[in-house]
């Protein structure tokens, strides 16, 4: 039926890209080791003063050292103009395409609050929210209530029973929560209630497929429960339901590269989302010099290290110029200690931009560094936006090829074909 | 059954490249403009006197204003080595991908001369052309005969009556006409009965599938009451045919991008590919400046303009590479204009190389300038396409991630995932 330049073919996808498993059939063993160091929200924008980002205003001689022997670069984690958030910014960065595997707000929401989700859970990320006596939504976060309140409200929800299921409410943050429904054929392939404007009534839950029907039964018996038990409290009177999730069952790091990895982060998002990839968690403490102590106690144990340092994204995400730039700073005083370890391949780069003049995630591509004695070092001296865009990386480099890319100059790559 | 990041998705194939139905449900509402100012055929190569393209040999003081201020890069429109015609070239640079959206050669011929096409209608592209006794094909564009002499033989083809269907019959240019079938039951998929060779037999209309037959039959009959026709006439005798297609079912601009859209374009082909998406088509005159000026006029009722200049691509196919430097030089007189107007986001590009040295379309990737507030500017201080190639777009920016780069650039997409 297809004739070329004659026909129009609505249904034939173009497909470029090496996926997981070209990759995991090409994996061999090797004695070396590969760190991967991401600064949350690295990328950033000039400001206007001198026309310099946080990182290229920041003092790194430790990164520039590295990205003067390194092949550098910009990296982007999901396409042109997206802005990805912690969940695929992440799995990109750990070779996973983000457009193929999804995880669910819901499941995101219990990962970062160390809720351990077994495989059958439905998980969803809640809000507290206001409507009025016609239950049509006046706030949906209802005026970002304290934690503290959000503990009480949770406390009333978990007095709910619902039949054949146990019933997980946690308060997440401020108006945020979490609800998990733990039983046997519960699915998350249901609509969100939150309609995500204000002057509209809650959606009804409602099943996607057959599968879902017990689940949005179940959902509808909560959300009426929570309507009685919070309609007399002030200011929060209602939930908002969105993100119905299973902890999805991805393709395990070891199991893709072959490779025997650990995680050091301090907050439970990322320590959540290393964990569905089955990396081992190691403990640390929250400053960025203990994480480099982490680091070097199990050096010897693993061959495989993401280090994830959150200051660069919470500076940005404030507004804060120079806190980011003081977040970078200290991790590069801590750069001497990595090199000491002498890893075969240091990976420094960012799980998304936060200009700290936008404070918010943006779509710009990440300044990265990957460091190797078989790099093929580019003539790049100084690790900043700017000078990563002429870098052997080039300026647009998918993120999602890193892991390949890292895996060969370590030697842990077949050559592909005769 | 997708809810965008808030499912996981494990049986869709592996496709890095975002499609538009992902770009779709990441839009978002915002009170922002971007003009897309397209140069047709902008794209170069350097003559030999003194190494220069046209663009670079161009004094573009206002253009390299702008680039210094954006991002830049070479933009590719297809693929590489793959030199587009206008119909992808545009699709692309309107965020479709030009390979899964494929306008037939009889639409694109519709649209060229304004003939206004109706959903059920199947148009195809003729060539009038010379055959001997035998019927083998002795010239298939019968001399390239004047387009007076095409009028006068699409007169008498229009005395060609079939059972069922009315008849157009259009000149288009030289040996060049169209043909539309307007009736019910039609369907454009058919062979082409032109052999695209001389010393061949035109081929006989068959259907590439049972639905097709009725139009194969009628296609049939209008070629041999046309031969009857012209069989005497001198120097064409006979039609071929091809290109049968239907006005493709494209996605609307609108629904893609959540944006309100008008096209200011002197030339009809080009209005007739920005009305397939659903634009706004502003009535304009030929002249350069004239252009600018609707643009000015209509300032206030659209979010987007796709303002479109034929004169490079004009002076490129004639191989004239001073009346291409003079268009470039023109446009360049008239970006103050723009400027005043202060849209959030402009992107100056073409929608394929035109070098004078061949005098024709080529597969050179072309240079591009977005420039936004929040763009990230590069280092490149001149609009060209050496320069461009050192750009943070890179060398080979895919098109088709224009649209979905300028919408980040003017807040209109919300991030992907949590």
């Amino acid at each position: 039926m297809l004739k070329i330049n004659e026909c129009i073919n609505f249904n034939e996808r173009s497909e470029f890209k090496m996926d997981i498993d070209f990759i995991q059939r090409l994996k061999k063993p090797a004695d070396t080791k590969i760190v991967l160091l991401v600064l949350d929200g690295l990328g950033g924008l000039p400001r206007e003063s001198d026309n310099l980002t946080e990182l290229e205003f920041a003092d790194t001689p430790n990164l520039d050292y590295l990205a003067s022997r390194g092949i550098c670069g910009l990296i982007q984690l999901v396409g042109a103009g997206i802005t990805p958030g912690s969940g695929p910014g992440h799995l990109s960065l750990f070779g996973y395409d983000p457009i193929k595997y999804q995880v669910g707000r819901g499941v995101l929401a219990a990962l970062g609050i160390n809720f351990e989700l077994r495989p059958n859970d439905v998980a969803a990320r809640g809000n507290f929210c206001i409507i009025d006596e016609n239950k049509y939504v006046l706030d949906r976060r209802a005026g970002r209530i304290s934690s503290e309140k959000n503990k009480e409200l949770c406390k009333l929800l978990r007095d709910i029973n619902l039949p054949g299921v146990d019933v997980f409410v946690e308060t997440v943050k401020e108006h945020r929560f979490l609800l998990v429904l733990r039983g046997e054929g519960l699915s998350g392939n249901l609509i969100d209630t939150d309609p995500q404007e204000i002057g509209k009534k809650p959606y009804h839950p409602k099943a996607f497929s057959p599968e879902a029907e017990k689940t949005a039964n179940l959902i509808k018996l909560f959300i009426d429960r929570a309507y009685e038990i919070l309609r007399d409290q002030n200011p929060a009177n209602m939930v908002l339901m969105r993100g119905f999730s299973q902890k999805p069952d991805l393709p395990s790091f070891k199991e893709n590269f072959g490779i025997k990895s650990a995680a050091i982060a301090a907050y439970p998002m990322y320590r959540g989302i290393a964990k569905l990839l089955g990396m081992h968690i190691l403990e640390t403490e929250k400053k960025i010099e203990n994480e480099f102590t982490t680091l070097e106690d199990n050096w010897n144990d693993f061959d495989f290290f993401y280090l994830h340092i959150k200051e660069c994204d919470s500076a940005g995400e404030d507004g804060d110029f120079h806190r980011k730039v003081a977040s970078i700073e200290e991790v590069d005083r801590q750069i001497p200690r990595l090199i000491n370890l002498n890893p075969d391949c240091i990976i420094i780069t960012g799980d998304h931009s936060t200009p700290s003049l936008l404070k918010y995630h943006s779509w710009h591509p990440v300044p990265a560094l990957l460091m190797s004695k078989y790099c093929r070092s580019d003539n790049v001296k100084r690790f900043g936006e700017r000078s990563c865009m002429t870098g052997g990386l080039g300026p647009r480099f998918p993120a999602v090829d890193l892991m390949p890319l890292a895996l060969a100059n370590v030697n842990r790559l077949e050559k592909f074909g005769a």
